[in-house]
């Protein structure tokens, strides 16, 4: 028996539902992640772009600067955020699809900068987008969920 | 029937896997994400810690300025990344969790920075994590894939 009170159970999570991108030139990105990469925009502003990345999952761009204010809409508040520097995200692939993807790539210009071959049996593909984010594309067989 | 060659369509694209944060204290930062939100870690070292947010969702925090330079490991190498500012990102939460997180969060004396309840029946609450990060929690019923 221990005297120190354990702390409380968080309710639970389901996974991370948006993941934002902050660049520098809205419609260049927007070329890039609908033309090349292939995404599917659900609504979009001068300031933002979100994309249905497959279920429960959506992909966020903002025009960096252009929430560093809150905004409020009738349902409530945003409150400011905002974003530099070449962040790291990772899309994840079918099995099987990873050559389509590297023919993909090289047809669309896009260099493909490093391969990781995991453990597990999973492979990666790094590539930046037009704003240096680091971008992977990731077979299953990488992390113990996936 | 149009002279314009259609773009190649890209091979498909399951979800967002791995959502990258990063911060500038690492132990603090797995206190909040550990000790408050309850995420699991699955692998962690003096410079990152990745989270088993869901099935196939993972969190990364990267310790600032420890990931600038590319890493080769027996699998290959992984590109460099960084980032700054307070990023944004949203976690799903089950519906009718909601009040569950609420209490939960004032319980570990978390201040939620706004709510916002969507037209299409979810809600979302806003707070910061230690580094600024602005998180959100979403139960279903915001976009049209959640």
């Amino acid at each position: 028996m221990s005297a120190v009170a354990p702390a409380p159970a968080a309710p639970p999570i389901s996974g991370v539902l948006e993941t934002g991108l902050y660049v520098d030139d809205l419609p260049r990105a927007r070329a890039f992640y609908e033309g090349v990469l292939g995404l599917r925009p659900m609504i979009a502003d001068h300031r933002f772009c979100a994309y249905d990345a497959g279920p429960g999952s959506v992909l966020l761009l903002f025009l960096r600067g252009a929430t560093l204010e809150a905004v409020t809409m009738p349902g409530g508040t945003i409150p400011g955020h905002d974003g530099h520097g070449p962040l790291h995200y990772a899309l994840a692939i079918p099995a099987g699809s990873l050559d389509a993807w590297i023919a993909h790539l090289a047809g669309q210009g896009v260099a493909v900068e490093s391969r990781v071959n995991w453990k597990g049996g999973g492979a990666s593909l790094y590539f930046r987008d037009p704003d240096g984010h680091l971008v992977e594309l990731a077979t299953p067989g990488l992390w113990a969920n996936y």
